[in-house]
């Protein structure tokens, strides 16, 4: 099973990068601007819009809450300088603890997401003033199991990783020479000091990923990924994440009474061409 | 051509009622949260929520920023007492202001669209505790035109005057008994003091939604339009927003490597059945 995630880094570097090359500029830009967490997602995201535009064209911004920890603001530091990339470091804690102090009932869950809206406001103000687009940094697993903020880090102009597995983002990040350290720390949202992606899952990414792989890319039924070994509960799990995030994966939902509507018939690339 | 744009409210009503009963039911949910401006557009939104699910179940925010009018906050008031439906009133000005502090470089359009994500950031938020769906509030004309803040009022689970042009929120709004104040004051983003979006956009609502249903629902060229008598330049600027605002009415675009992919052929409801 392993080696149907493994793809191959040369071919899908080329892919990608061209990718990014042709939204950019079918849109009308030349640069790019993204934050930078610290994590594996956001770091290849950027070595990835660093090989389609040039080190010159893209904005690197760093936006640590007060609770961030510091090494997630030293791994981000590792990537502008390895890159050699423009970067500014804003600092979301006056925005985020604005609005909680107007929150009594205020949750870690719902602090996150605030968090998340804090970076996006920030990361799409500053792409109006470096008239760049939103490079965006979520992978194919966090997309299809909702492990992100829809308007929040879910919010971008172009995704380059999103149609990459977890575990595919770290070969191509070894590849693209993304810094080891980056690599190799366990995945956090880096929203709780010791909390990890995994932890919050209930399962690993690399035991998910092969999960995911099957049924979604291959079209495994839930007894079929049981007779693979999976247990029932996680499969049960994992499709119970996935049907509950499907609104993260949709535009806002509009009710059709006219002949042509935005996000039913109304579509500007097909009917007008580009 | 004013005929063309003509609804029955009647009808209208209870399509878009039956759209938010439904959506918000299958999604397993049963109440509404949404941000009531002071304008026709919140309120028409907010009558027709309490129309499908109730008054108990809607709950009315006020996001006021310094800046705001005292006319505005009125306006969403007489909502709220009317339809007796609970409310809160949560400044924003904190959060744009902590953002704005960090920005040497800000200028009006950048500052409204904060204001835009701010609101949008204490909706969602406020969703979660109110254990609700957030309600849309952007007319067709908006969209079509690009006349919002992608990710900042643009964003909501269910948008029921998404395929009402201004002139036919207007109408449907007299109808459904909107407080007489807000359907005859000027529209205004309430972002400066005087400003209006008529004053932005450089025509009137309703000689914008003529050409736009022509254009759009009735498939019209350009040279139609102007055969119409609608002006060259008119018609040529109208164009130009469509095409440029076209990004706002799209999800963050993903490169296809995969044999299933988020946003391409990866689709939950049509795949695995409700």
């Amino acid at each position: 099973m392993n080696d149907k995630l493994h793809i191959d880094p040369e071919v899908a570097q080329l892919v990608l990068t061209q990718f990014l090359v042709n939204e950019i500029t079918k849109a009308g830009f030349s640069k790019a601007v993204l934050g930078l967490s610290g994590g594996i997602d956001s770091a290849l995201s950027c070595y990835l819009a660093v090989k389609a535009l040039g080190a010159e064209n893209v904005l690197a911004l760093r936006l640590p809450y007060k609770s961030s920890s510091a090494e997630s603001l030293e791994h981000a530091g590792l990537v502008i300088e390895d890159l050699n990339i423009a970067s500014e470091t804003v600092e979301i804690t006056g925005i985020v603890d604005s609005l909680a102090a107007a929150t009594p009932d205020m949750t870690p869950h719902r602090l996150g997401n605030v968090m998340a809206r804090a970076r996006m406001t920030v990361i799409y103000d500053r792409s109006m003033s470096w008239n760049g687009l939103v490079i965006g940094t979520s992978n194919k697993t966090e997309l299809l199991l909702g492990y992100g903020t829809i308007f929040g880090d879910l919010a971008s102009a172009v995704n380059p990783i999103g149609d990459l597995y977890k575990t595919q983002v770290r070969q191509l990040a070894r590849a693209m020479g993304v810094p080891a350290p980056i690599i190799d720390k366990a995945p956090t949202a880096d929203l709780i000091p010791g909390q990890t992606d995994e932890d919050d899952l209930g399962f690993s990414y690399t035991e998910v990923d092969k999960l995911l792989y099957l049924l979604v890319d291959e079209r495994f039924s839930p007894a079929d990924l049981v007779a693979e070994g999976f247990s029932r509960e996680m499969v049960e799990r994992v499709l119970q994440l996935i049907r509950r995030a499907q609104y993260k994966r949709e535009l806002p939902i509009i009710p059709k009474i006219s002949s042509r509507t935005v996000g039913h018939d109304f579509r500007y690339l097909r009917d007008w061409g580009t």
